[in-house]
C-alpha cells in the first residue's frame, strides 16, 4: 500500500491549502484508491499561514474585534494549534494593506496596534509560544502600536503618549515599559521572516517598501529618519539594538519592534512551518509527496512552500511531485531542488477568473492522471 | 533503451502534427537523453490530414492554381506520400468554407471545381490511390463541379452545360461520361469520412450543413431538392444509386459525387490515416506511445486522432499518453478506452492568442515532466 504525504500551500484566492490536500487526494484516489494519504496544508510564512497550521494541526481560529491600520474597527483572526500551546497570527489580518483602500494607504497614519491586541489574546489563551506571519502589512510604524497595544508607553517631551502611526516616532522620548504585558517574559514569539532588510536606511523599511504601502518620496524620508530616532531611544532606554539587526526591517520595522519589545526570535517562514507540521517525519515515511502553490517559477527557490518540502523530501529520496496554477519562467531551476515533476492544472487558455473558480477540479483531474501515471509505471 | 512512439495530431492554429512531435521529442530527451524517438504525425481526414500524411511518409506538398469555391482563383496544395504512389488532398484547401468571407457564403453559387482539378493534378502525377479529406467544405453541389473538372458534361434540357454551385443541380437533365478523365476507372479513391449522412432530407447535406456554410431556410429547401434531382438523374443515366448511400451527404454532398463519378470508398479518416502510417505495427514496438491533439475532450472518442491511436495502443497493452491544449468537458470518458494519462499543457490562466504562441514551449515542458515522472517511477 502506498503512501502519500499531500504537503501544498493555499493556491491564493482560489483554494486552501486544506482544500488543496482533499483535491489532491480526491484525484489520487482514482488511482490508488486503497493508498494512504496524510494531508499536511502548508503554508511558508505569507498569507494562509495561521489557516494552514491551525488545519495541520486540527487547531482553532478564532476572531476578535481589533483596531485596524487606520483606526478603525476591524475582525482580525488568530489560531490556537492543535497542541493547545501555541498560538499563531498573521500581522495583516489586523494591521494588513488588503484593509486600507488604495487611496487611504498612508504609512505616516497605519498603526500595528491591532497585532498587538492578537498578541494579546493569545496570551490571554494561556499559549506558551506565538508563531507570527508578519507578510503584507500596511504600516511603517516599528512595531510601535503594537507594543502600545502590550502595555509599553511611548512618551513624548511632555510626557503624553505619541499618537498611533509611523509619522508620529519622531516625537518619542520615553518608554516605559513598567505595563508591558509581563506574560511576554515567559512566551517565545517565533517570527515567520524571510527578509534580512535592517531597519533603516537605502535597503531598510522605509526606503524599500515604503512606497508600496502608499508613501511618497518625502515621506519615505521622514518615515526613515523616525525609524532611525526610534532605533536609538529603544537602545538607550532598553539596551537592545535593532537598527541593524537582520529582518528588523521586515514589515515596516515590525521586526525591530518584535525584537525590542518581546522574546522574538525571526526565523524563515518555510522552516517554522515544517517544525509545527513535524512535516520532515511524515515524509520519510512518504512514497510519494506532493506540494504546490498558486504559483510556481524559478522564484519557488527562495524560501517558498514548494521548495521547502522538496528540499526535505530530497533528502530522503522521495518522489516529489508539484503542482500550480501557474508555471511561471524558470520552473526548470527547479528540477534540481528535489522535484520529480512540476505539472500545471489549467485546463485550457482561461480567464484568470476561471482559473480561480475551477482549481478545486482542476487539482483533482491533474492529481487523478499523475496518479494513473505513475500507478502505470509501478505495473512495468 | 526506451522507445518512443509519438503520434500526434497538430494543435490547430498552433503546431503542425511534425512540430508536435519535435516538441514532444525535445522535452522527452530531457528525461530520456538516449531513447528512441519516432515521429509519425497524425491526423483523422479533418485538417492537417495531407501534411501529417506527407510528413508521416517523408513525401512532397504541390502547389496548384485552382478554381476556388466562388470562381475565383485560388493557391491550392495537394501532396505525395513517401511511396509515390500516393497521392492526398483536401478538398477545403480548393473548397473550404475557410476560403470564404462570412457574408459572401452562399452554397447556391460555391462549387466543388478545384478539388476536381486536385485530383486531375494527382492523376498527372501517375498515382495509384488518391486520398481525400473532405472536411470544411463550403459547398452543396454534390461533386458537380468537382466531376465537370474530371471532364463529365452536366447538361440541361437545351443541351447546354449547367453553371457552377448547388443553385444549378435542378437544371441538369443529362449526363455524359464520355470525356471523364478515364485513369479514374485504374485508381482508388479513399474518402476519408467519418459522417453516415445520406445526400438527402432530414438528416442529409443541406439541412444539417447547409445552415453553417450561410444558406437560408428557403435556400436549405432547394438545394435540398436539387441534390434529389441530380441524385434521381445521375441513378437513371449512370445507375448508380447514391441517395441513401451513408456518407453520400458529407461535404455538401460530395460524398456522393465521388461514390457517382470516380472509384471511391468511403473510410473513416483515422483509419486511413493509421494504415498508411502503419502505426500499429510502430506501436507494436513501442514502450511508450504519446498522442494528442489541440483540444480533447469526451468528443474526442468520436473518431478523433488521439482515441485511434489510444484504441491501437490498447491492443498492445502499452501506456498511452495523451495531451492537450485544451482539456475539456468529460475527458475522464477517455481513461477506459486506452489512455494512461491526459494532461493539459497551458501554463496558467492565458488568452488563447498566447497559448497558441506558446504551444511549442508547452507541449516541450509538460512532456519534459512526464518524462521526468515515469524515468523517476521506473528507477523505484
Amino acid at each position: 500500500m502506498k503512501k502519500f504525504v499531500l504537503a501544498p500551500d493555499s493556491f491564493k484566492e482560489s483554494l486552501t491549502a486544506k482544500e488543496v490536500c482533499q483535491a489532491m487526494e480526491s484525484g489520487l484516489r482514482q488511482a490508488f484508491p486503497d493508498s494512504d494519504y496524510l494531508h499536511i496544508p502548508m503554508a511558508d510564512g505569507g498569507e494562509g499561514t495561521m489557516q494552514s497550521l491551525v488545519d495541520a494541526t486540527e487547531g482553532v481560529v478564532k476572531e476578535l474585534e481589533v483596531v485596524g491600520p487606520l483606526g478603525e474597527t476591524v475582525i482580525a483572526n488568530y489560531g490556537v494549534l492543535g497542541d493547545g500551546i501555541t498560538g499563531v497570527i498573521e500581522m495583516a489580518s489586523a494591521s494588513g494593506i488588503q484593509l486600507v483602500p488604495k487611496e487611504a494607504r498612508n504609512p505616516l497614519l497605519t498603526t500595528t496596534y491591532g497585532t498587538g491586541q492578537l498578541i494579546k489574546a493569545c496570551l490571554d489563551e494561556g499559549v506558551k509560544q506565538i508563531i507570527i506571519g508578519i507578510g503584507g502589512s500596511a504600516t511603517n510604524d516599528a512595531g510601535a502600536g503594537m507594543a502600545m497595544a502590550l502595555g509599553a508607553s511611548l512618551l513624548d517631551e511632555k510626557g503624553c503618549s505619541i499618537g498611533l502611526g509611523g509619522g508620529e516616532l519622531g516625537n518619542v522620548t520615553n518608554i516605559n515599559i513598567d505595563q508591558l504585558d509581563r506574560r511576554l517574559h515567559e512566551v517565545d514569539l517565533l517570527v515567520a521572516c524571510d527578509v534580512t532588510n535592517p531597519l533603516c536606511g537605502e535597503i531598510g523599511a522605509s526606503y524599500v517598501f515604503g512606497p508600496q504601502k502608499g508613501a511618497s518620496q518625502e515621506m519615505v524620508a521622514l518615515l526613515d529618519a523616525n525609524l532611525a530616532h526610534f532605533a536609538n531611544v529603544i537602545e538607550k532606554q532598553l539596551s537592545i539594538k535593532v537598527l541593524e539587526e537582520p529582518g528588523s526591517g521586515a514589515a515596516g520595522g515590525l521586526g525591530a519592534g518584535l525584537l525590542a519589545f518581546t522574546n522574538a526570535k525571526l526565523e524563515k517562514g518555510i522552516e517554522i512551518v515544517t517544525r509545527y507540521t513535524e512535516l520532515e517525519k511524515h515524509v520519510k515515511e512518504a512514497d510519494y509527496v506532493f506540494t504546490g502553490e498558486g504559483g510556481m517559477d524559478s522564484q519557488t527557490k527562495y524560501g517558498k512552500t514548494p521548495y521547502g518540502v522538496a528540499k526535505i523530501a530530497q533528502r530522503h529520496h522521495k518522489t516529489v511531485i508539484g503542482i500550480a496554477g501557474h508555471i511561471g519562467d524558470g520552473i526548470e531551476e527547479l528540477y534540481d531542488e528535489g522535484f520529480t515533476a512540476i505539472l500545471g492544472i489549467v485546463p485550457s487558455a482561461v480567464s484568470l477568473d476561471k482559473a480561480l473558480e475551477t482549481g478545486f477540479r482542476n487539482v483533482e483531474r491533474t492529481c487523478e492522471n499523475i496518479g494513473r501515471l505513475l500507478i502505470n509505471s509501478n505495473r512495468k
